[in-house]
């Protein structure tokens, strides 16, 4: 469970020893940062506590920059499936599944970790929560062929993610940083010009590792879901599609001019890569033609 | 094999026996109704003598239509199996693998042949050539709910197509009727406002007894393929796929915008529903839109 | 000047004179409506006070219908340039330059007056508000080959649009009925991904006798335009155009491809037919191509 | 009128005086040209024959270059006026009207001219039959403030594509280089899939010296012209736009949802900028929604 937020306002009024207390965990068994970003309090927002605290890292010496790197556990590792990890560490691989691995996954997550030791010296870490399974894997393989320098600056850069998520959680106040990204849908009937209701939208997730469906509804009056296919958390960068039903839609208007109907169910297939970022993905259609985009 | 094609000048011109040996078995086990076209020769078109045969077909008394059906091989029958069938039916048969079935697919057939002989005293007729696995067996399904006088006329107009497709194969000629059909498709980058050069296409038939690819190609300098997806054949009732790999195509142009790229590989789906039709699917696309129609 | 609204709670709790005094102008001439509404008070809403007025036309005999139509002014006629009409009248006739004919205008409403008084015996009646000046003459020639039943018809229909405005005027309340309608847009960049920002787009009215230029304006961050490009009143039913200046806008963007640009100034034409409906006229562009339609 | 052209076989065999009587006036008042070309017979193509040509141009002294732009006469001169031109000179500037322009025009091109002398010391060369009017005067404003070597560059270039055409219309045989261009359209109707058939479609130049209307014609069985809307001869650089009457062609099958129908005479505005290109035009609409594109 989380600890109740803790309000800004408190933060920045507050003696240097409850400070640390409250924000010793945002950065991976790293309190010094906490303890530094004290002596430049206040902050107008949570943003710019997030703000506050990355700019200590990046001026922090290398060795310490490496040893906050070095304090963050393995991905999908003997140490996170003996729990022998901080209890936020804990929860975010496990929204992944990544404490529970079958063999076969484990024995990937091994030779990639012990290739990437190898070769940086420093554990492997990533915002987990911004990812989908395959993405996590991809990325793994492809940061292998980083530089060290680049690879030390990537690793900082999703410590700072991980930092941004934990606060926003931790931190009640106004001004917080943007990590919600959300994924919309509308459908337009272009034969009657109308928003189309009523069709059948399916979002799932793609890929060997995916979960598979992630929501399915039904277009209302506008043409719209009543609340977005996906939202109130950063996407996760991977591949996904939205499938829409119009061939039932369709028919029910009696506009279903072959049998079987040139479209039925229509595929919409994108990837997410700004976790943080507005995917909205309409579609319009008769049922002979149709168009998406991503639109805004 | 097929015999070589008869001239139409020839058959215009013949004796009667000559007529009826060349023309005896394009209606199955059922030489009377080239026996009677003859009289009504000469015919300009090989598409009028196909006419004339399917009128003599429409104008015969009840009883023998009925024969006349009667005298077509159940589908995937044991009959099929054991080889007991004219030559055409069995390679007609043999284009989708019904004289090959499984064990599973083979007790599936049986039943439907089983309940479709208990309600209308005939076996199935379907010309195979213009459908898929999965087609024969929804129409199957849904021709059980047919009455019986709708049937009768379902299974003869099916018996035309079938004599059609033999006409084309055995008789030379001028004015064939169409029986093929074509599965096209072009592809414009809206980004450049020029055709889309070295996409690749690939086409594949879609279903639970799908055979999977049908064709996978490069789009030419023109954004077409050197030759259509699917031609020189009826097309095959069913369902199918248009996978447009433009994310490789915008990459190698150094226009991949985003990473993981936003469209990578484009499904299109759609429907065959006329074996004889022009099929044109083409793709508009840019990196974050494109738009698909059945064009011409 | 209209005056100051009254309160629809006051109107279901004041007297009968009151009553009358605040409603007696709603229909043109007609303080009998307003009269007889009193006895089904009380009214929920605005829409059920309009409704119940315009339930006591339809209510009325024959020839008091004919008297209330009768009660009307003629549409750019001496009267109206005299300023023997109601204050009402002549502020929505004045809304379109009516009141201001020149002498070739005011002859054509003459000449079709003129046949239409000879046709039916009353005035011509049109709810000026929902109307261009192109539009209105239109409809008139058009409603002239109408049957004397179905003019009746739609001359009430016409003088219950004209009430509707009025009691929205005239009364403050809840359930106001819809009487505003809307023109928006929006424009994305399919090159991009992305909403086209800062692109000039231009309405205007058209026909020969059109207002022209409706609103000039810029489309902000999220591609759309700060305010709807008409709203706050019924749309006039005729032609448009909406301008979008994309050419300026991809030049800026450094990829005007062609010189000239393909594409420069894209105008999109249309008409609306529903006063109080939302036209949202979006526009997908990219430097060679565009989409439109009616969206929601 | 033209002359009969020469075979290139006979002119790869001739003599030297044959050839240069055949191609002295291919070059403006430049028979040197031709005279130095013969040295390099024989010519594989009508193609190879213009490059041999061009490249004798671009291998010749500054004063010799200067001298061929100088033997051009002045655009909408009083010399043009009087008469005092070549023969194809004066055919090429009367394609545009050029040989008979009123007073203001006249002024114009006088203001144009004496400044662009001033500023080159040689008059302006523009392929006349590559353009319209209004791009001339935009190119002759535009031209004059280019540096005096860009400049005679660009006018060397004129005098190439003014060869080539003569060289086409002069020489007879195989290989003959582009110089034509095309405007095609092409109809899909989104409600049936099917091409849109009986659609009228109207082209028009358009621009203040705009010649308008240029074709009116009706899609046939297969969405498109019978013939280019525009073809044999290069495209002039310009602005037009094709109207599509799509309102009438919906209202035809019983498809016009509103009064006024929402489209009706839909018009697509783009510029050419590359007089030997293909422009295929299409449109692909419903009664609400329409998409246009460069195709190919």
């Amino acid at each position: 469970m989380t600890r109740p937020a803790t309000e800004l306002a408190h933060l920045n009024a507050c003696d240097r020893d409850s400070f640390i207390a409250a924000l010793g965990g945002i950065f991976e068994n790293a309190p010094w940062v906490a303890e530094r970003a004290f002596s430049v309090r206040p902050f107008a927002t949570v943003a710019a506590l997030h703000d506050g605290m990355t700019r200590t890292v990046a001026a922090a010496a290398e060795a310490e920059q490496l040893d906050l790197i070095r304090g963050h556990p393995e991905l999908g590792s003997r140490v996170a499936r003996a729990g022998a990890m901080t209890e936020l560490s804990r929860q975010e691989q496990g929204s992944l599944g990544l404490d529970g691995l079958s063999e076969d996954e484990f024995a990937r997550f091994e030779r990639l970790n012990k290739a990437y030791g190898e070769r940086f010296g420093f554990p492997f870490v990533i915002c987990v929560r911004r990812h989908t399974r395959d993405s996590i894997l991809d990325t793994f393989e492809l940061r292998l062929t980083n530089s060290p320098d680049a690879e030390r600056a990537t690793a900082l850069r999703e410590i700072g993610y991980i930092a941004r998520l934990r606060l926003v959680d931790a931190v009640q106040g106004s001004g917080k940083p943007r990590t919600d990204g959300r994924i919309s849908t509308h459908v337009l009937d272009t034969v009657s010009g109308t928003p189309a209701t009523g069709v059948r939208v399916v979002l799932t997730e793609r890929g060997a590792s995916a979960v598979g469906l992630l929501k399915e509804t039904i277009t209302n009056a506008d043409g719209r879901t009543d609340e977005p296919l996906l939202s109130e958390a950063p996407l996760r960068i991977g591949a996904y599609e939205i499938a829409f039903h119009i061939g039932a839609y369709f028919a029910a208007k009696g506009m279903a001019a072959a049998s079987p109907p040139f479209l039925d169910v229509v595929p919409v297939r994108f990837a997410i890569a700004e976790p943080e970022g507005h995917y909205h993905v309409p579609l319009l259609a008769s049922p002979w033609s149709y168009s998406t985009y991503r639109g805004s």
